[in-house]
């Protein structure tokens, strides 16, 4: 068995916790932070927690993505559930998992990404640990405070819309684009290397009411399939190549792909999906222009789901 | 890269909500639990949180434990940290890393233990994910409702006492009699294997008005240092052989092992140490019999640590 000092786990938190600055708006969350045995917050009314694993080789590579990059990525995409579910960031928890031979500096870039998404998001970091692991990886918590009423996915409605709050199948391009050394689509690697939860769609969506709501990241087949399924209700895809971000099409056609099956089949979004009525989507759309209808939510009809493009699967992580 | 459906994530997670009974005061944290993005919880006046984990070959071995054995103990470890800031627990988040090949009998037997763990502590699931990884590895992070004020490792003061509330070493004990194949000693290879947190004790010391607590997870030695370094004061060890437990005299006279070092450099302990004056004592060990004294705080006089038996060092994980 390895070596480790629990002495050490400390260290990589406390020089993260130290270089961070702490204006008045992050002290806010932890009147305990990392040091003691367990951070404490200040009150939650609605607590809303998540959790989520980044691991090398499964979530990310090194040789596509700078230490900074996946310490950034791995805060968006734990937040983007705090999205989904309206809430809004309190603090964060981070274990790493550090292989032997791991150099300070690929750590201390790790901890740098966490440490500016967390000040994008106006996250505090309430503590973690580090220990020996034979892979890099990060395991985050995040602790949100919910505003209003929880959306849940099981609360889709027979005649409602089927929405989206931007482009699909932005990051499996991205994905793609790294695979094959493609260089000429900017937009489809920021969104695989950069994704941003969307806390902004969701303020407009709590606004406007919506009550079933859910962050895409398994692609909008599969989180469509798990929307159906929770709200006992059929939905019925209707994807034109017409929705398609530009870059998305130049990709597709470049490589012989077709464009609605990829679209239908991306994965790790982070786009919002939801269902509302033609009016509210409507409103919604008069803020947030890139909203889409993608389909329609009908009465249970024996299956699932309908208008899925016949190649179109749900993404896996590769 | 390993191929993972997200889908599959959730199906464990699952299993386990399903299968766990859900009496009224298990209900009572979780008012929307695992299956949409987030867990929503009751409201927290004082949220306490804490995070650890638990790896293959460095933190538990399965030649030497079970798979229940591995589950349970995760979550007592985890809300160790919440019994030493006399905080109650509210939720228990876990991160499965499951290495290829796995068996179903091996996972179910760890998600067996954390249920039956959660269960002894009143403790909710409240949701976590599963994914692929090079090594068995377990991430918890626990959400806990703190009792009045945080003890904090910051507030030995000078004048007065240093205590445990239990035998020290016994877990290293056990740790070295499973290395040696020993089998005479159960009670030391308890308390490697199923280590309680002090929940019962934490209540006794809040009501008593101690201030300064933190749990002995480094060994008395180890975790003596963070203390007087957090309260700036020099903490003097006075340990004698007679607070020994009998089976830890037993396994140090059978191996020629210094009890005194012994008993300093521990570790996986699992008791609180903490500070009080001798009338606190006093009352507190009316309640609880197995408080010890172990020295005494005094005001930092260049060193932090004092009366250090000779080999003692901080536990390490091996």
């Amino acid at each position: 068995m390895t070596t480790e000092k629990k002495h050490g786990e400390f260290s990589l938190i406390e020089t993260l916790v130290a270089r961070r600055p702490k204006p008045e708006n992050l002290f806010r969350a932890c009147r305990v932070a990392a040091g003691d045995d367990a951070a404490l917050l200040a009150s939650l009314s609605r607590p809303v927690i998540t959790t989520d694993t980044q691991r090398e080789g499964v979530h990310f590579r090194r040789d596509w993505q700078t230490p900074f990059e996946i310490g950034a990525k791995a805060v968006a995409v734990t937040l983007s559930d705090l999205a989904a579910s309206f809430a809004k960031p309190v603090a964060l928890f981070v274990n790493l998992g550090i292989p032997a031979g791991l150099s300070d500096s690929v750590a201390e870039g790790i901890y740098d990404g966490l440490g500016a998404a967390l000040e994008i998001y106006g996250c505090d970091l309430g503590g973690g640990n580090t220990s020996r692991s034979s892979e890099l990886s990060l395991d985050l918590f995040a602790v949100g405070e919910g505003q209003g009423e929880m959306p849940l996915r099981s609360e889709a409605k027979a005649g409602e819309l089927l929405c989206v709050t931007g482009p699909l199948g932005m990051a499996r391009g991205g994905l793609r684009c790294l695979e094959t050394g493609e260089t000429r689509f900017p937009e489809l690697l920021a969104a695989f290397k950069n994704p941003r939860p969307r806390f902004d769609a969701a303020e407009v969506l709590q606004q406007a009411g919506v009550r079933c709501a859910m962050d895409i990241s398994d692609g909008l087949a599969g989180d469509a399939l798990h929307m159906a399924k929770a709200s006992g209700v059929t939905l019925e895809l209707a994807l034109t190549p017409e929705m398609a971000h530009g870059e998305l099409k130049g990709w597709c056609d470049a490589c012989g792909e077709d464009l609605r099956s990829f679209m239908a089949s991306g994965g790790e979004e982070y786009e919002l999906l939801f269902t509302c009525s033609a009016d509210t989507l409507a409103a919604i759309k008069a803020v947030i222009p890139t909203v889409m209808c993608v389909g329609r939510v009908s009465a249970h009809s024996g299956l699932y789901l309908l208008g899925l493009p016949r190649e179109a699967s749900s993404f896996e992580h590769r």
